[in-house]
């Protein structure tokens, strides 16, 4: 495994193996602090390509706070065990200059709800300006047959397939199943930050999500009503949600009704940590004579 | 000659061509109304590549008024005959709804002096927006190795060469000179809607500009003074610039000498037409002892 540092060594490298019939190429953009979740992503792009490409970089135009990006943990030689354990070819950690150089002055924006409700709507606008910037960089950059991110940022797997599309990115994006603890809890590079107290604490949000699951699987179908129970579950865990809401998973439109396929997305701040989580709800039984 | 409406239509052909070997695509992106001007950057790709695509395309989103959308020159049959005569392979003639099919909501968006001053002032922020998110696109779709852009749009060709190196686009950018009529009017399709006695008046443009290139020849330096006589030829003929602008060529920093590379442009109105024309200044003589 080898890490380079700079857009033309990643190409450099990328055209040696191409050139060596090493032509499918996989990719999994992180920002580092590797754990299970980053590593099944890993093992979804080995099981279908020749090479596979592993970025780290904490980028910071998407963070919105300041102690969030300095917090970020950063544990490179960590990161590069690990990787080349789950079969990493190449490891692509530019620094930030190697991206933003002097004089650097595009952004790559959205409009509408998929970037302005929920996280949008909680970090800013220039949390998905900054992760849709970096990521038309990086997939440029490596110009991969697939890349493969986590369900878990689920608006972030919707921005970046919307934005692949409308700019017409040749890499196919593949979104791979929420990796969770033993505990329920989604894995995130953040949850190393929780206190063992915040970390029981944090359990509620995914038995809260599972709660849902359970009411929608034995036919409730009102958004009130599981919100309602969410609600409670949390509070009763001591955690008041930035959001938790029911929507379109493909346009992030609210629903009152679980008659389709709906997102159900919990944003808690626990301690100093901020955490999200989400699952698709699906109705069962015969399918609904409303359309969404 | 092929013309093609759909981007999978255009990668079909051009992914069969590469399969046979034509593997260097030239690229010449317009909005029709081809004349010598556009038939100059066909020509220059044509001499550097096995394919030449030329993209026909009056993309609405760069267009800050209704009426100059409206009045756009289209001619996609006179265009296809003018095309093929100048060595262009296949034409890609995209209908709106293919470039921005419903849902649609990316923008690419460059900030500072090069989207905010002179076009980008007078037009608005949308213009650079729209033509930095449809080149894109356009250079994405056609994946070129090298597209031609004439210098007439200096702005332009900047704008488009910083967004192309901020976001790692794989495709080099050619600037071409300025094609102008024998009466010294830069090329425009335009210029088809100039009355006779406008388009009289529209030549005292190219004369301001030559007259200013003369006196920096002849040592003239001030650009006080430069703009001042290029202010009174304008005059002179009835026109009253929206600006007439002395700057730095790579970033559009005003002057106040020609002390180094300076780019002069002039926008104007003359009658219902809006033209732009500029020219590089370089002064002559020993190496000037001030820096920029």
């Amino acid at each position: 495994m080898r890490i380079v540092r700079t857009i033309p060594e990643l190409r450099a490298e990328l055209d040696a193996r191409a050139a060596a019939g090493e032509r499918r190429v996989g990719f999994v953009p992180t920002m580092g602090a590797l754990h299970e979740g980053h590593l099944s992503l890993v093992r979804a792009a080995r099981a279908e390509n020749d090479v596979v490409v592993l970025s780290i970089f904490v980028n910071p135009t998407q963070f919105t706070e300041a102690a969030d990006l300095d917090g970020y943990p950063r544990q490179e030689g960590a990161d590069a065990a690990l990787a080349e354990g789950a079969g990493v070819d190449l490891i692509f950690a530019p620094e930030a200059a190697e991206l933003y150089p002097a004089g650097f002055a595009t952004t790559v924006h959205l409009s509408g709800p998929l970037t302005e409700t929920l996280e949008g709507a909680k970090r800013g606008a220039a949390h998905f300006d900054g992760v849709a910037t970096v990521v038309s960089k990086l997939l440029l950059a490596v110009r991969a047959d697939a890349a493969y991110f986590g369900q878990k940022d689920a608006q972030q797997l919707l921005v970046v397939r919307r934005m692949v599309t409308d700019l017409g990115i040749p890499t196919r994006i593949v979104a791979c199943p929420t990796s969770r603890d033993e505990d329920g809890l989604a894995r995130s590079s953040r949850n190393v930050r929780l206190s063992e107290a915040e970390r029981d604490q944090a359990r509620a949000i995914p038995r809260a999500l599972a709660a849902v699951e359970a009411a929608v699987a034995t036919g409730e179908r009102r958004v009130a009503v599981l919100a309602r129970d969410a609600d409670a579950m949390l509070e009763a865990a001591g955690i008041r949600p930035e959001y938790l809401a029911f929507v379109t998973p493909d346009d992030l439109t609210p629903v009152r009704e679980v008659a389709g396929p709906v997102l159900c997305a919990i944003a808690a701040r626990v301690g100093d940590v901020r955490l999200i989580d989400n699952v698709e709800l699906a109705p069962s039984g015969p399918a609904p004579d409303t359309k969404e």
